[in-house]
């Protein structure tokens, strides 16, 4: 039951599209991760996902339009939906909330790909 | 799918201690609360409790001892623990990642009770 500083937190690591995680609360996986560049489209079968932008900004693209969000915003994803993150204008530092099971790149197996989250 | 401003959702409402749902991530909802002066010793049985400090100052109280939490940091209490939630001077703004059953006051009922959230 310790105070956690997210900015602490991101002191801890540079590498971008990893995610690490910080904390669990009952099923849900609270993570950090620094975004730069595009993502892969991809989506996750059955998990949503809440992206909340600590730095930076981040448009979220879907197949039909991409919505910008910003520090202090968040947006979730529902699950079955094709998605590609992209940090706008440099890194972009996020805190994702969702199941721990999810794979970074969903139904895609790539060299992005992430199997086991480093704890910090 | 769409953005969320926090800043935005904060300023439509103003009553304190009484939780608004924002957002819904799988089993896990998203709330965002005002706090003033203290609130009652609670636990909840079977859920564990996230706090995110949006601003202003939260002192977490557990019976043998207090963590203080600022903007940009988060504290987790787990299922089972005793604790009361205290705002420092001042409002303090928190947004609560929990399960949508989460009742504030835990295993207390009393006038601060909220049994049914309005969504903003």
């Amino acid at each position: 039951m310790e105070r956690v500083s997210i900015a602490d937190k991101m002191s801890q690591f540079s590498d971008c599209w990893s995610p690490k995680l910080v904390g669990q609360v009952n099923d849900c996986a609270i993570k950090l991760v620094k975004l730069e560049g595009e993502f892969v489209w991809h989506h996750h079968e059955g998990e949503d996902e809440m992206f909340l932008v600590v730095s930076g900004r981040l448009d979220m693209e879907f197949r039909d339009r991409t919505v910008e969000v910003g520090p202090g915003e968040f947006i979730i994803v529902p699950r079955g939906t094709e998605h590609r993150p992209v940090a706008v204008g440099g890194i972009c530092e996020v805190m994702l909330i969702e199941p721990e099971t999810v794979l970074n790149t969903g139904n895609v197996r790539n060299e992005r790909t992430v199997d086991n989250l480093d704890r910090i």
